[in-house]
């Protein structure tokens, strides 16, 4: 059949997608969803003049008429020789060996390397459809994956994007995340930095969450950087903190996780390929997980994270990864501040300070930063902890952070009263005496949330007594910063109709 | 935030989709596939003034710009209120209650009525996304569904749309499909109507296959009528045979059909309800099932097909249906002829002349037509099919035949031989002698759509020579037709490449 192109400005989100009228749909036979071979008749180039298009139908006949095919702005970013009123011609294309290997997945069989490699070169170049990766999705969810698949996984994200090659010892850290406040990695990078190991460090933005490092970081410094920017950071610094999102390593797996998110899909099968298609695309050899446990993670037993935790050592070292792995407590934010400003400002003044603690911030980025430093040869075995604390008390890992902050554009020089914090404010004081017998997390993320985080930098909030702390009626107990007077109305309004996220124990169970 | 109405002349096909620029996505915290609550801030009727929409974003800026809203045609159907640079307030919503039973489902535990009816409702309004429906689906696929389920989804399903209520004693005939020229329904609908049953039979257009029934009728009479219109031809004449599309019943079923088509899953725990929940709501009391078994069929074996048959019942009679299953031969078509046009003069002439055949099409529809028969009391248990063939023979099945036809504004005196096939004719002959050991039906389905078929009804194939057949070299063996000569020669090419779906046995197995 042939086709008059016909422009549409518009993105469908799907790289393939083409639209043509019903009554020509139903013509060719073809459902929304087939596959369909286009043929450009009068280019000469090869890759031009054949692909694979996706069929949308228009049932309104208000995008395209009969006999026109519609292109969306997704197809012409990448197909710029075709023009409006150029002839196309499509016929039904066979199914991509792709969609076979996902129903076979579906059925219960294992698939091979060669296998997930398709899948995940399609995934990319969008030949398989955003339902059928949400199939292939839900089944790895229900059935999981073996180590091998998982390995086979891990080298084809890998392989769909850039790789980079700091030399055979390079270092970083993970978490699998559920924890507020865990501004960790703005202390470890600092501190085994400063001891000399390799550490391209890159995060992620909040997603659920109120701040992602490379949120809290951007409070410090800029995060983004193509690749030969971060290779000159590297060259100069050895360490950096920037955001992965910029660089293109792995994109298979953003592509998947487009679809694990609005399907709130995390597996296991999925999550240790992700992680580690990435560290290797970023040419880590040695790794520091930090697995949070309990009610809110990803792992609500400390059992739960164990099995993981000996699994994902597994595949690691299958693609050439050494890893270890840390269970931590995940019952209350990590030190108090929440929200990007306020992470970087409690990082920065740790770095600073060692006396100013918190304590929970210096034992957990001590613990993780000292297990680099053993796995590196900096301090024997039981006793990478106490170096990582010298390094950090020394002051060091500040001088450190002075330079990744420098070499990637930021003032050195910043002092943490110097960090904007949300001019609205609110604090809430006990209104009983007591001592605090637990921390809500889950409601800590969405007052922050509700406060503007993470968008809003300088939102967040405080929590300023934790677990164990006693109180007197009238203490100050937790504080909200906004950058907006309704956003700040917000989060007051969660804190007063749940009773906030401070549970505070007494003697009284009921009153009657 | 408060946002302008932009209207987007184009459908996602998505009924809740809203497009909003990627800033203002960064400023709200929210990801493409996110439900946001949007409000009509000016609207006094409260279902207009607020409603779910799922957020897409536009990362070109094309469509919209920071502080627009995109509206695209699938709302604007249905939301007339809604203008251009109207103000529209949007903030991120829970996730329905349904989105957390597919989540239930996912993880292995069974859903209840309640449950299911949510997941339905929400499908049908579009607050369920493709994605979040594929994940379903293939939940259903891996894990199943128990009996308690599949009569929960039937009846929910039938719930999504219209019923029909033509009395305490209605009958119908449905098949699980796979076999190629399947006639039978334009036999059994007129003996049955013969007999005094009121028989409503609403047909699919093919999907997947040469010839729908809704196809092959269409040849003699219009399908397509509205509900009051269904209405009147039962009252006048007890029987049709119409397409099921143009008519509201169970609407929500086709949104997953949609779904399982290009995802290639027919799961039994959706097909089930699939069937039934379109009989109830077209008010049938008393069903039989043809369940063809055999390679190509949904039931490999006669085992496969006989398990079905039991479940089938058992749901069958939960939701107020009585069921007959039968296990029906299918390693070949069903008499000689494939395509619309072909199907219907096939059907016509044994109408107007029981001897004319073929054996195949007689002893299959009046073995349906005979359980139904014994079923509505028209015959004792065992002689049904006697009966059938009396009232085909009789010529009575034809009368009542002529009658549908004209009810439904056909000609009634049309002549098989009056029936327009395609004009382009390819016949093919044996090139040596022996007889016919197989013939294979995926070939057929594959030769006949190249034809043309089902989109050109004119189009389709001749099987001359069947299963079991002597032939002489030089025999006629199969004929095509086509409505248009490079489809002719598309149709022929598969024939020469593959050796034809006729597979002839001799004694030498192979030369060397």
């Amino acid at each position: 059949m042939k086709l008059k192109v016909k422009k549409i400005n518009y993105e469908t989100g799907n790289k393939k997608d083409i639209i043509i009228n019903v009554k020509d749909a139903q013509v060719l036979g073809q459902k929304a969803g087939d596959r369909l071979i286009v043929k450009n008749i009068g280019s000469k180039s090869l890759e031009e003049r054949y692909w694979i298009g996706i069929l949308q139908i228009d049932y309104s006949n208000s995008i395209v008429s009969p006999g026109e095919i519609g292109i969306s702005l997704d197809i012409l970013k990448e197909k710029r020789e075709i023009k409006d009123n150029m002839v196309l011609s499509i016929k039904p294309a066979e199914l991509p060996d792709s969609f076979r290997f996902i129903q076979k997945k579906i059925k219960g069989n294992k698939l091979n390397s060669e296998e997930l490699n398709k899948i995940i070169s399609d995934a990319a170049t969008g030949l398989l459809s955003r339902i059928d990766l949400a199939a292939f999705i839900t089944s790895v969810n229900i059935l999981g994956m073996d180590n091998e698949e998982m390995t086979a996984l891990t080298l084809a994200e890998a392989r769909s994007g850039e790789t980079f090659d700091f030399g055979p010892d390079v270092y970083d850290k993970h978490s699998t995340g559920g924890v507020p406040g865990n501004k960790v990695s703005l202390i470890i990078v600092p501190v085994v930095a400063t001891a000399g190991l390799i550490i391209p460090k890159t995060s992620t933005r909040a997603i659920t969450s109120p701040s992602g490092t490379a949120d809290s970081m951007e409070v410090l410094a800029p995060v983004i950087f193509d690749s030969e920017e971060v290779k000159k950071i590297i060259s100069e610094e050895k360490a950096c903190v920037v955001w992965g999102g910029a660089l293109d390593i792995a994109p298979a797996d953003n592509i998947l996780i487009e679809i694990e998110r609005p399907l709130h899909m995390d597996p296991v099968g999925l999550m240790i390929p992700s992680i580690l298609a990435k560290k290797i695309s970023m040419g880590v050899k040695k790794l520091v997980l930090d697995i949070p446990v309990g009610p809110g993670t990803k792992f609500p037993t400390p059992n739960d994270g164990k099995n993981f935790a000996y699994i994902f050592k597994e595949i690691a070292k299958n693609v050439g990864v050494e890893a270890e792995c840390a269970l931590t407590l995940a019952h209350q934010p990590i030190g108090h501040a929440v929200g990007p400003a306020l992470e970087a400002k409690e990082a920065l003044t740790l770095l600073m300070d060692y006396s100013a603690g918190p304590n929970s911030l210096i034992e957990k980025a001590t613990d993780l930063a000292g297990i680099l430093l053993e796995m590196g040869g900096k301090a024997q075995k039981g006793i990478g902890q106490k170096l990582a604390k010298e390094i950090l008390q020394s002051g060091k890992a500040y001088d450190t952070m002075k330079k990744i902050i420098g070499v990637q554009g930021g003032d050195p020089n910043i002092k943490p009263e110097e960090i904007k914090l949300g001019p609205y404010i609110k604090e809430f004081h006990a209104t009983k005496g007591g001592h605090i017998t637990g921390i809500n997390n889950a409601l800590i993320n969405q007052i922050a949330k509700a406060a503007g985080c993470p968008f809003s930098k300088s939102s967040g909030i405080e929590v300023i007594k934790k677990q164990g702390a006693r109180i007197k009626d009238g203490d100050l107990v937790f504080r909200i910063y906004s950058e907006n007077q309704s956003k700040l109305k917000r989060a007051e309004k969660i804190y007063n109709s749940t009773g906030g996220p401070i549970v505070l124990g007494g003697m009284m169970i009921e009153r009657i």
